[in-house]
């Protein structure tokens, strides 16, 4: 398998990224291509013995930058990592993406200028797993700010199909997040939504509230990409949010942080649960070609864990088995 | 002052709602009318020497439960708590209904049979405040699910002018809820949403993420009914599932749960620090009269809060403030 690896895409690139792709190529045997400033890239590689494993250097004179505006930025910076790499898995000089780069961009550049959609997708989506007990998929994830029942009955199928085959899960529960099941409740696109998803052939659960995604009650949560975004972000700040008060209420006197400190362990493996790097990066569905996006801030084993992931889409055939369910 | 108090409201009713009725009668000296069975509310009373605190029992024969139709349940159940009690507000009789019941039976009683809306406003809605450092409140909550661009900007007013009124906070910090503040970001709502906010002469900080909207970073936060409850809820849970796996992980060997012991005080006061029965109820604004909705499954104490909040917002003269501020 030949994996690119998107050298510029964290936050501290090529660090982490050439970092990542070492322990993946160590780890998997992957062949891998590391897309970017040959420069960088191989200053970065000098710093490790790497031998001979399987890793080569692909030049991309330009960068794709977390500031940069997604739209304008794939169609003037032709030469881009992301360009790059992402045609390389077009011309099937290689099999998967990975990037840990402006999503907006990594959407834009696969979308309209390489890979493309898988013919009969709407909208192509973004799963988050979110690292939860039985590590649940909510889809869509910021692609798709304004979406349409149909959009989101293909992000249910969609989604539904990546867990079946990505995870190994038989007929995932999917749940279409809404604020009750009371009249009144949901609003318009939930309203409908929800038949097109009850005649859907999948395992509708029904309407599920935020809560009882948290709680596992489903495999794959749909929503559109504002909320999907929305329910992430809040995610993300209140479990960092009560880090922080415990920490500072841990500290506020000698006893307390005496417990603190006997209870650190416990501590650890709380934020290893927690940790996103656990489960991988994002997958990009609906393009024709396996895409993972990774957070900017991810680590070398974040990294390695996302090309992992990337690894296991391209080996069960995500994208064989999206095409086949859409019938296209 | 005269405080219309629900009895009926709690999903434990009439216990925590009567209990906190007197508690509040004892501490502010203001007159509470109970609304609700007059043989339940009185066998309630019967349990506490209340003395000559100024309570009054007023008969209602009906209920709107948590698992009634609104809109259905408002227009049938004329002699319910809610019907009662609101209209008592109305009349003049009472100052402000205070209910720990159905929201959208509140809802629904107060805007289409009893109080109805201040002139000028499009859409009353649901102020949310959350027990974070700087006490924010996030409006709508549910009162509507599909919002439009002049409902927010009325929303973001109303919000607003509480803020400055009941809490005392001068120019608060207003700030809309996006997903980011990118090219692409925001949905169309948002996006048309904006320049009115930012024409509004409020102090509008701009487009802001959850992240930091519970970092404290603004005073209010604006967002349509739906996006506002899945926040909402989405933040419980998680607030919920942290402590479950903390606790779970403390209490996986001998060592942590020793420290678990002794930083028991510190675990105690981050509860209390996000206990939302400290900070009150949800204002209801945009009625034509003070209405508090606290949650279903308060105790005695939240009860008394929101009835604390239900006074301070009489005192500052809520309803007065968004009449004039609306220019109606």
């Amino acid at each position: 398998m030949r994996i690119v690896v998107d050298a510029m895409g964290s936050d501290t690139h090529p660090e982490p990224d050439v970092a990542g792709a070492i322990l993946a190529a160590r780890e998997f045997g992957d062949e891998i291509f590391l897309v970017g400033d040959e420069k960088q890239i191989n200053a970065e590689l000098g710093k490790t013995a790497i031998g001979d494993l399987p890793i080569r250097v692909i030049h991309a004179s330009q960068v794709i930058k977390m500031t940069d505006k997604p739209s304008e930025a794939s169609r003037v910076k032709k030469d881009s990592s992301m360009h790059v790499g992402l045609n390389l898995v077009k011309t099937g000089e290689a099999d998967a993406f990975v990037s840990m780069g402006n999503t907006g961009g990594i959407l834009a550049v696969a979308m309209l200028h390489t890979l493309r959609r898988i013919p009969g997708v709407k909208r192509p989506a973004l799963g988050v797993i979110f690292p939860l007990s039985n590590n649940p998929l909510l889809i869509d994830n910021g692609a798709n700010t304004d979406a349409k029942p149909d959009f989101l009955l293909q992000f249910a199928l969609m989604g539904s199909l990546y867990v079946e085959h990505v995870r190994g899960l038989t007929k995932p529960r999917v749940g279409l997040i809404s604020n009750g099941e009371e009249e009144g409740k949901g609003n318009q696109l939930i309203k409908e939504t929800m038949p097109l998803l009850a005649e859907s052939g999948l395992n509708f659960i029904g309407n599920i509230e935020p809560k009882e995604f948290i709680q596992g009650k489903a495999d794959v949560g749909v929503t559109d990409g504002f909320i999907g975004n929305i329910i992430l972000k809040t995610a993300e700040a209140v479990a960092s949010y009560m880090k922080d008060i415990i920490r500072e209420e841990i500290r506020a006197n000698l006893l307390t942080m005496a417990g603190g400190l006997l209870a650190r362990p416990a501590f650890k493996r709380v934020g290893q649960r927690l940790d996103p790097a656990e489960v991988g990066g994002a997958p990009l569905l609906g393009v024709d070609g396996v895409v993972i996006v990774g957070h900017g801030r991810s680590s070398a084993y974040a990294v390695k864990q996302a090309i992992g992931q990337a690894r296991l889409a391209v080996q069960r055939d995500i994208v064989e088995a999206i095409r086949d369910g859409l019938g296209s």
